[in-house]
Formats: C-alpha cells, structure tokens, sequence
C-alpha cells in the first residue's frame, strides 16, 4: 500500500541522484487563463521524464541479491529509459524488450544508458509477455511501470516537491496513464495540503480512469491508441485506481486534436518540447471548457521525449487544428500564365505558400485543366474563409483536404 | 558611453517588470562536455528573447514627451516584439517596419503587441530606411538595436543575473550579432568576476564581429545569411565593437550545419526550444575543437523564436548532418515484388523508412526500371554505410542526395 511515508523515504533515496525539477512560472499562460500559473518541469528531469524516480526507488529497495540476478522490464518509452539508467546507476545488467514499433531514437537511448534491448512484438502487450517469459526463463527480477507501491511512492516525490516550492498551491493538474503519477502526486499534495485540488487529465482515446471510475473498477478498454503514447493505456492499475478514487478530484479527456495543439503552443509560447502524454494538462486548461484550473496552479509537464521525426507531423496537425494551416486542391486551366494568376491572388490575399505541386497528369481530370495542390500558411480560421471565398469568386473550385 | 552604472541602473529599471530568467544546470551536457554546464535561458524571457531588456531600458529612460510623440524601429524578429511590448507597457503608440520576408508568426506576434505593423521591402535594409523616413516625417522616436549604450545597458542585465546566480563562474559564452548583448554581458561579467572568460560565438557565414576585430574597426560584410537569422548582421556597432575589443575573451565562428545540430540536440536532448542566433553558443562547444568551455560554463540561450513551419526543415537538416537521415535514389526492375525485395532488405537492415515514391514515368530512365526515391532514419554514419554497401550489392545503383 501506498502512504505518505513512502513517499519521504522515496525523497530520500533520490535526494543527490535526480533532480529536484524546476517549476516555471509562466507569465504567458498565466495571462492567457487569468489564473498564475507554474509548470513543474519533468521534461527538464534525467532521461526526460519523471519515470526515472518511481524506476530507481523501485531498485533501490531490491536486495543486493535480487540486483545481482539482472533486472527486466518492457517499454516502449520513458519507463524504459528510468530503468536502464537506475540499472546503470545500481550496477546491475538490465534487459528491456520493446515492441516492433518503437522509434528508434528510443530505442537508442535506451541502449546508451547501457542496457540489452530485446525488439520483440507488433504490440506493447506482446512485449510486457515475452519479457514476463525471459524473466522466469533467466530468473530476473521484473521492473513493473506503475502498479506498485514502490513505483508510485518514486513518482510522489514530484508532489512533495511542488508543496515545499510553492506551499500555497491551489491546483494540480496532471496526466494518468497507469495511475503511478497521480497517485503518488496525490497523496503527496493531500497530506500537506488538505485543500489543494488535484485534477487528472487522459486522452480520450484511451480513458481508463474515467471507465474505471464509471464502473467503480479498473476495466479492460478495446483499446488504447493517442498521440499521448506515454498514457495510451487500456486499463488503469489495482493498486493506482483505489488512490485515484479517494484522492483526485476530478477527471478530464482530452482530445487528439487538443493535444496536437497543446505541444504546437509549448514550443511556440512556452519555448519547451513536451511529449502528447506532457501536454495534456495545458490541453486541457486551454482547449476545454472545464474549470481545471482554479487559483494558483501547477501544470505537471511529465515527459520531453518528442521524437524528432514525429515533431513535424505534430506541428503541422497542431496548426490545422488552429485553423493556421491549409491543405487544398484545385483545378485551372494549363496554360501559360495561370500559376502566376493563381500565386498573385495567394499573395495579395496575406497567405504563405509552403508547398505547391503541379500535376497535368492526372487522367481524372479534363482536358486542359491541370491540378495544384497547395499547402498554406494563414493568419486564422477566418482568414482560411476569406482565402476560400476569393478562390471561388476566381473560379479555381477550391477543395480543401488534411 | 556603456559603463558599469548604467547595467545597474538598468536592472533597477526592469525589476519587477521582466524576468530573472532560470539558469539551468545540464546534467547531460555537462556529461558530454565534461564541465559543469549551465543554461541562461533567455528563450523564456518575456517575448521569447533577451531583446525587451534594452528595448525597455531605452524607452523607459526616454522624457514623457518623446514618448508621447510615439516610437518607431525596424525588426524581423525579437527586437520588434521588445519594442512593441516595451511601448504597450509604458503607453505609447509604436510602428513596426518588416521586410517582406517576415515570418506571419512574427507578424502577428508583434501586432499581438499592440504595435502596427508596417510591412515594406525585400531586405532589413530597406525596412530601416522605411522606418528612419517615416521617423523624420511623423516626428516618431526611432529605436536603435543595438548600437546604444541603454539599450547595451539592458543586455547587460543577463551577465548581472547569472554573476549574482553564479559568482564562481568560469566562462560565459554568449552569441554575436549587432553586438548589444555581449557588451553588455561582458561589462557585468568582468567587473564583477574579472578573472572569468567571455567567449563571444558568430556564423561563420556573418562573421562581423570576426572580421572588424582583424581589421581593428567595424567592416562591411559583403552579405549575412544564416540560419541563425537574429545574428546574421553585415557589420558590427561603432559603439559595440570597442567594449567588444577590450572585454570579450575570444570570438568563435560555427558552421551552417553546426547550428542545426544544436538546434535539433537542444530539442531532443535539452527540451528546449531554442532558435538559430540562441544555439550557436552550444554549436561550439558541441562541434568545433576550440576548447570554449573550461569551468564553470554558462552558455547563454538568447533566444527561443524558432518559427514552427522552419523547425521541421530545421530538422531534416540537421538529422541530415548528424548522419541519422539518408536521402537517396535508386533504381530497380519495374516489377512485381521489386519492392517487396527492397523494403524486406531495409528492413533487415534496421533502416526506418520515413517516404517512399515511386516513379516509372521518368523519360531518362532505362525501359523496364522504376525509380524510387528514399528518406530513411538511419543510426549514425557507419549504419549510413553498411545500407549504401548492402543496396550496392544488390545492384540499386544507389545515389544519396540532399
């Protein structure tokens, strides 16, 4: 079971190793909601998220015996990274077998802090069994990723840290997958500071806080699929959803789309790359209609680690989603001089071109007439309806796509 | 005349209004550079930059009745948002010149601001004759960049913050473009520790600083682009350059490339968002074998107004010049299950492939052969050459290209 005084003790087994993450006021958002506003910073933390520390108290409180046989796990992300560290760290050898999707820039920081990886799997469950297999095979002590006291009491020293720092916090906002997070967060905030509200945030996609606090146990979910891959789970944990149940206050989704936009702004006002699974709490203070955030409030940014190469398709679906971006199809006659009449209408009309292509090929098309395809920066929804209106008028029967 | 005073005075001015920007320590880079390593993350400054220092500075020191006329300055970038803020705080009207070439995102960030915003010509230059024009004309107060002891004064308030933070600092890399921020810096930094280093880091393709201090007085560059656009200046202050040539320790260039891959490695690794003119500092330490760095090191981040639409190409370039992304050509047998074949073998090669297309209307191309052109993510140089080596062996005929 999961108390306060795991915590501590968690807190003292970090103390010196990790890093007490810094919390970031935010003058930006802290205007834009009208509330002050910090973000507690654990894409700032070791291996770029918070797993770090529910993974090395984890080890840490393994007997030198049970560490000397190696220690096992799956993942496809941060929990992976906090074990093979701690592993590192404790000076034992660590396996971790990741599904056939992982990217490989985790893949790779995953080895460069010294552990074996093992790619097995089209899916994580796929993975979880074959590392559950090698574990009784090889006899080595298996490192669960958040049902666990141990686990849960690591990742609650991010709660005791935002109470010493700001002792007068009102709200604490942050993202469930498994439940490790919150409900160490939770019991950490409610102990010494009865009257501070702790509101979780899940994809919608991947909801199984909500389903299970529905049906008042952890059930199965079909699936589990977002851009917040770090959440994305189907069944939220034994030991994390009791917590859950009697310490967070309240529960919100969050959409993809929101999410998308969530990490777009991030980078572009707060100047920090968070992952889907980070942002969902900015998501959900900026782009729903639930009072999430209410006096002075604590945004958990839990992870940084956005693959570079997913980076451009976030940006671009964050800034369709802001209406910031347009995608369309039209048709003009091939003749000499209609792309120049085409891109001086674009032009006086405020939008940027970043891509354009040009297809006279297309046999679905009549005779005569050549397709564009074009990609646009604009100012706004509203301009993108200017931008479609000034189209139409021209007779270029614009088609818009994503 | 920029002395000492004035950056007190100067602080005094900003306090309360702007932000002691974090100094961060990283336990990453101070890993891989093997010296203890701190950010001064002026990317988290209000407007995104270290700009609204000087830019306050100098208003706020200008008569009420200057004010009143209302201010005017030309910018591309940071100092039009520390302007336009500047004069929204202090009440008073602002115009704003932009080259055409202005990102909207920029543009509409300083509107955002309260400023109008007048768009005109096709370079700085001509931005700035625009705006000195429309000065005399309206009667407006223009407002320099750089080449003025307030708005020095203003900059110069970082070295003030991170010497209070750290007065046992050992060197303190800054970035060069007009010059206005490492006066500054470098007039606090040693008064106050005299023994510490100031390194001052440049793009080689806008070497201003470089050039004036081999000539002994500032020069003309004969042009200035760079992806570090902030920093790309043709010519270094007549009145920045001399505090430049008795203070500033050493003065660095970095490559193109060298940017992108700290623009792209301060993302993946450091979580920040940081734009070209605020990595370069990081690019030498990282990828020149000048020893920057010896001590205690605080590597100021100037900036982080990295426009999203540029950082996907940002990107690719750097994971290009990284060795982690391969574009290449090739052709092979334009029948069933050729690419079956080629994409089993990439496969097997561990090569992620990111885009695929495929042509077999090419007029060059032999009768009967298809081309196919290739991204791939790739681990690193050697895997680079084991694929090319492998596709070889195959007869694809490959032909990287970029």
């Amino acid at each position: 079971m999961l108390d306060f005084q795991k915590i501590e003790r968690a807190a003292a087994t970090l103390e010196g190793r990790f890093r007490h993450t810094e919390l970031i006021h935010s003058p930006y958002y802290s205007a834009r909601l009208a509330t002050p506003l910090y973000f507690k910073c654990e894409n700032l933390q070791r291996t770029g998220s918070f797993k770090i520390r529910g993974a090395y108290n984890f080890l840490a409180s393994q007997s030198a015996e049970d560490l000397r046989r190696g220690v096992i796990t799956a993942s496809a992300g941060n929990h992976a990274q906090g074990v093979a560290l701690s592993a590192a760290l404790l000076g034992c050898t660590c396996t971790v077998v990741m599904p056939e999707s992982t990217p490989l820039a985790k893949e790779l920081a995953t080895v460069g802090y010294g552990a074996q990886v093992v790619i097995h799997g089209s899916s994580f469950d796929e993975a979880a069994e074959k590392a559950l297999a090698l574990a009784q095979k090889k006899g080595l002590l298996y490192v669960p990723a958040f049902d666990d006291p141990l686990i849960m009491a690591g990742q609650g020293t991010v709660g005791l840290e935002i109470v010493h720092a700001l002792p007068d916090v009102e709200t604490v906002v942050v993202p469930i997958g498994g439940g490790g997070l919150i409900s160490g967060i939770a019991t950490a905030v409610k102990t010494l500071c009865p009257t501070a509200k702790v509101v979780g945030v899940e994809a919608k996609s991947a909801a199984c806080a909500s389903k299970a606090r529905q049906k008042g146990q952890p059930v199965d979910l079909h699936s589990a699929c977002s851009l917040a891959d770090g959440i994305a789970m189907k069944r939220i944990g034994a030991q994390t959803f009791p917590v859950i149940e009697e310490l967070v206050d309240e529960i919100v989704t969050v959409q993809e789309e929101d999410i998308a936009m969530a990490i777009v702004n991030l980078m572009e006002k707060g100047k920090m790359v968070v992952e889907g699974a980070g942002a969902v709490g900015l998501a959900a203070m900026l782009y729903t209609d639930k009072s999430v955030h209410q006096g002075l409030t604590v945004c958990v940014l839990s992870g940084g680690n956005l693959d570079v190469q997913t980076m451009s398709r976030v940006v671009e679906r964050g800034m369709l989603a802001e209406g910031r971006y347009l995608k369309l199809r039209l048709e003009m006659a091939d003749v000499p001089g209609s792309l120049a009449a085409l891109s001086g209408l674009l032009s006086q009309l405020g939008a940027n071109i970043f891509q354009i292509s040009h297809d006279r090929h297309n046999a679905l098309l009549p005779l005569g007439e050549a397709e564009v395809r074009l990609e646009l920066e604009t100012r706004g929804p509203k301009h993108i309806g200017e931008i479609l209106q000034q189209l139409e008028e021209g007779c270029y029967r614009p088609d818009v796509f994503s």
